[in-house]
């Protein structure tokens, strides 16, 4: 019989030293007690980080085929169930960080921005994973960014900021729940941060048996149902459009399932992570390609589930960036396929167009595009200026070519699209907040708990 | 027993002589026979032009108690079931109009850019409102514009364009179902169009006994159960910042309800039309105050609805406007409570200020606001420009006083949300398109004019 209540081995975190002697809120505290009672068996979370509604929308339009008469349908399309709020706690007024953000979608607990597992007063608030691990289910995360970056962080480490990225790192290794780390499968960007030379918590990872891939060839070797640290790059993973695999988080979402498979089911968190930089680059040709990314992730879900129903996907975004819009400058109008055959990143063209004669040529093959001469000769004009300049060059050329808007670097306080499908999926119907994702989450998990036989 | 189909009597409206010779599209295409079999007696739509995502939620951050640790839910809230998507036929690309998005929602069929109740091949298309009237049903509209304006015009008229408001006009009364005038109950702005030189529609209607009132006050006095029409301005209302009633909308739907009411039962469109013209003006002040028009009108319509069970609300929108974004410039801040005193909107404060040196103190006296002196030198410093210039001045500076954003003084593309309570609600859950909206109240009307018992 599990233990209801999960308490952290939090005395072995140094990151939270200076947490020391404060309680860890109770999970219970935010229990929602009226969910759906077909409480599912395993629970996929996946978060789009900074997917507004215009992503959607946008990504729907940018996979319409313009020869038939219809716009076809998008995975999102079967699964909307609502919307959530993504306000931090007032202190941080309106428009939320990814940090009070994830800590919401999390624990169930508003925070101030750059919060990470705590709330206002920095008390940790434990999360859906440290419960569900605590109930002997297994848990993982795969993700696009590190893995201690401030949603994945979220759900294991309890900091008081989302910058020590270290810290956090050692919180995976550190909180111990039933004496394990708090996940099993831990898949994403990172190895700067496991191995430091501080510490190597990668080999202490290694010696508690977890396997470790730095691959994603070597990924697909290690034997289903292992405990699991794969680490695919220094820091996050390159933008799809630069990655070898262009379906790098359905293939990681993939892998992490097949490894917490098993008869007292799974917490897994994926993703999404770079939705979010592309909108806060205000770069709409990777906002689109992640999209993509994430739309074949929730299409493998959609099978998963069919094959499998007693698991709960739940799809949010943390929140919306880039205010992006959809059409801009009184022009009703908005032209995706010039996004359609880009082959690498504004980022990556931008590196690779270097000062000679065929820059403008390098950049325009990279983007599949036929230019014209005057767009040639605008693209030429940048090729001697700095890094910076020629990327900013790229976007702006491929705002204006598909009339796309955007108002901000940062985040927008607008509400996000829920979507859910599998067992249990009723009780994200309709208008909810942030925070109640993880009191339905808290309260399905707690329905299985009930209802399962004592074995 | 009434006809299933209905056939408009085109031949008397001079505005679709060029349509001469097409057949009425009949609704039976475009009916979804699988919504809910609890038909509602009374079915009010709602249409909130202009009103996207970002409108929503920055409304519940406009009104919130900043007193009390959580934000306050609004009457929205309650209410939320679903997206829909806006998108035109393809022939206009991704950004739709109003007329189309009018044309969509009322007759669900998808029409070109422009379009008042035509196809894309510019064959008229009935509406929900002419099956209503068909089924015996009475109908009204209660808006916020002049009652030609797009959204109303096509629930009623057929048009090849929405810019011909006296083709518009003469089909208000021309197109006849079962003998009589499409609406018996219109509410809203326009004198213009209807008592003009070449002909008086106005008179027309009086002499077919329909009621008219020239103010809120008389309309107040009308019998209850009368056909009325009500013009209560040349063109469109004024913006309800100067309006005398700062619950317009609510009070002319309530009118219209008096009017409406009966034992068949009653369509209703109600439209808030000038959210979407605060968003084309980039006009905060104005999109949160005209929302709130709105608000007020839905908490009407949750206690008639809770007295009147067998009615069913919709409320969506037609498309956002403006690209409204809650923050921008890279700044995590959204600050509207410097709109919550404003006592005139920005362009009548921009009217009243004249070039003397008060004119900075009665605009900071309009807006609420205790102002900087550098606040105030920057709104004498435009008091001797044009009207224009300085209605920019005014929301500019409201723009950053609350660090609002936008991209464009058009559309944008982003599906809206989907509101519904009352009988049958539970057909418009989900992601949909704006012409199934029209599609489930057909399939309602027909499926009520089925279950309804024969006299």
């Amino acid at each position: 019989m599990v233990k209801k209540v999960v308490r952290a081995s939090l005395v072995s975190s140094a990151s939270i030293a200076l947490l020391a002697g404060c309680t860890v809120t109770e999970p219970n505290n935010n229990i929602d007690k009226t969910v759906a009672t077909n409480a599912p068996k395993n629970i996929i979370m996946v978060v789009a980080d900074g997917m507004g509604p215009a992503y959607t929308t946008a990504y729907r339009n940018f996979v319409d085929d313009k020869n038939t008469p219809e716009i076809e349908k998008v995975v999102f399309d079967d699964i909307l169930v609502g919307n959530a709020s993504t306000h931090p706690a007032h202190v941080s007024g309106y428009v939320t960080d990814s940090a009070a953000a994830a800590t919401a979608l999390a624990s169930g607990t508003k925070s101030y921005n750059g919060a990470i597992g705590v709330d206002v007063e920095m008390e940790p608030v434990n999360s859906v994973m440290h419960y569900a691990k605590g109930l002997g289910m297994r848990t993982g995360l795969a993700v696009t960014s590190q893995i201690v970056h401030a949603t994945p962080a979220s759900y294991i480490a309890h900091n008081e900021s989302r910058k020590n990225y270290n810290d956090i790192a050692n919180d995976f290794y550190d909180i111990k729940v039933n004496g394990e780390p708090v996940a099993d499968v831990m898949l994403g960007g990172g190895t700067t941060y496991f191995k430091r030379e501080d510490r190597d918590i990668l080999a202490q990872f290694i010696n508690d048996g977890y396997h470790y891939a730095d691959s994603y060839e070597n990924l697909a070797d290690v034997p289903k149902g292992s405990n699991v640290i794969g680490l695919f790059a220094p820091v996050a993973l390159p933008a799809v459009l630069d990655d070898v695999r262009k379906d790098r988080l359905a293939y990681l979402t993939k892998q992490a399932v097949r490894h917490l498979e098993n008869d007292n089911g799974f917490f897994l968190l994926v993703e999404a992570s770079q939705v979010d930089w592309a909108g806060h680059a205000n770069d709409i040709g990777s906002a689109m390609a992640e999209m993509h990314d994430l739309a074949q992730t929730i299409e493998y879900l959609r099978g998963y589930v069919e094959d499998n129903p007693d698991t709960l996907v739940v799809l949010t975004a943390d929140h919306s960036t880039g205010g992006l819009t959809i059409g801009a400058g009184g022009d009703y109008r908005w032209s995706p396929e010039h996004l359609h055959k880009m082959s690498a990143s504004a980022r990556t063209i931008a590196k690779g167009m270097v000062d000679n004669e065929m820059s403008a040529e390098y950049a325009a093959e990279k983007l599949g595009l036929s230019l014209t001469s005057d767009e040639l000769a605008m693209l030429d004009s940048v090729s001697d200026q700095d890094e910076e300049t020629r990327y900013s060059a790229i976007k702006s050329f491929l705002d204006v070519k598909t009339n796309t808007g955007w108002t901000t670097s940062g985040h927008t306080g607008v509400d996000v699209e829920v979507f859910a499908f599998g067992a249990g999926y009723t009780s994200f119907i309709g208008q909810i907040d942030n925070t109640d994702i993880a009191k339905k989450i808290f309260g399905l998990l707690e329905e299985k708990s009930v209802s399962k036989p004592v074995l």
